[in-house]
């Protein structure tokens, strides 16, 4: 794997691809955008997109790291402590989301519920590198359990706001709906759940 | 507007066609599938699909709402009032979606991230046929955002057990789940939302 080395001289053409990718993937989604359509919008041979990344879905995860990387933002989310937790968890979202960063977000969301191995990818990114790292902080019991849950709601809020497009659930601004939200999921955080 | 007449000696392709065109959508999606194929899958004639349903977003919406009729469900949920409607919802919604004539919700939700037109066609019936008859029962402020929210964690389940799949979410019973989910909903219809 040779996708984390940068040599010298070459991370401008890497970084081209990612942008090209980012775009692509958000115009066209996950089916439709090739390695070769990337690499004609970065202006690179394919060849070079393969060096880099190896195959369409590294370079979509890859692509999909960069506005957010959840190794960074869910330690500084958890640091203040469990408390308030569920409406921070929730304006970051959102906001990541609004960010021009936050596009490929997007063509995420439609890619997986299409696409087995979109959703395959999100699954296992999400789990691995979100969930896990809040259910490794809650105290209570069935952390995953309530972790998932958390990330469903989110999940379901980014469908009705960005996709489906509920009425008031896209007109309200993310820090309304991050403090409507937010004790619906800090409550799987510190509350007991019924079994 | 022929839908709704079930003329003698006919009901019978009309039922045969809404029963091809529920497995067709399941299985190959909103996109891929088509009045053609449909009428294939029915063995009738494609003239005799666009008498009967008109276009394939009119079938579609037939064939969703066949296995649970929001003018029907909505008010039993609402009946015994509005405590503990959260889990009710939830239950309900989780049942539903877990019978065979649940199956066009899988592929609806999938057509629905990919397409416009599918995405604009439940927003629609979800809008008016369900999220509107549970705000016209809530007395606190802002119906329609409560009823919003509560529909968006009910997408967000439905896309992380059946979609994404994950882990602890795809595992837990539907009542496991009504349970653990119920009071995060039951919040959007009898709390205050912070403003």
């Amino acid at each position: 794997m040779t996708r984390t080395g940068r040599r010298p001289g070459t991370s401008g053409s890497r970084d081209r691809i990612l942008s090209a990718a980012r775009a692509c993937f958000a115009t066209s989604g996950y089916d439709a955008t090739t390695i070769r359509s990337i690499a004609a919008a970065a202006e690179v041979d394919p060849a070079l997109v393969r060096h880099y990344f190896g195959s369409k879905e590294h370079l979509f995860v890859e692509a999909l790291e960069f506005p957010v990387d959840p190794a960074q933002f869910v330690p500084r989310l958890l640091e203040p402590g469990i408390e308030g937790l569920g409406e921070r968890l929730t304006a970051f979202f959102l906001e990541a989301w609004e960010t021009p960063g936050g596009r490929p977000f997007l063509a995420l969301l439609r890619s997986v519920a299409a696409n087995e191995a979109a959703a395959e990818m999100l699954r296992q990114f999400v789990t691995r590198e979100v969930l896990e790292r809040i259910a490794a902080v809650l105290v209570l019991d069935r952390p995953q359990l309530r972790a998932g849950l958390a990330g469903s709601h989110l999940i379901g809020l980014a469908m009705a706001r960005y996709v489906i497009r509920i009425g008031p659930i896209a007109s309200a601004t993310p820090t309304e709906l991050a403090r409507a939200v937010g004790p619906s999921i800090q409550r799987y955080f510190d509350e007991p759940i019924p079994t």
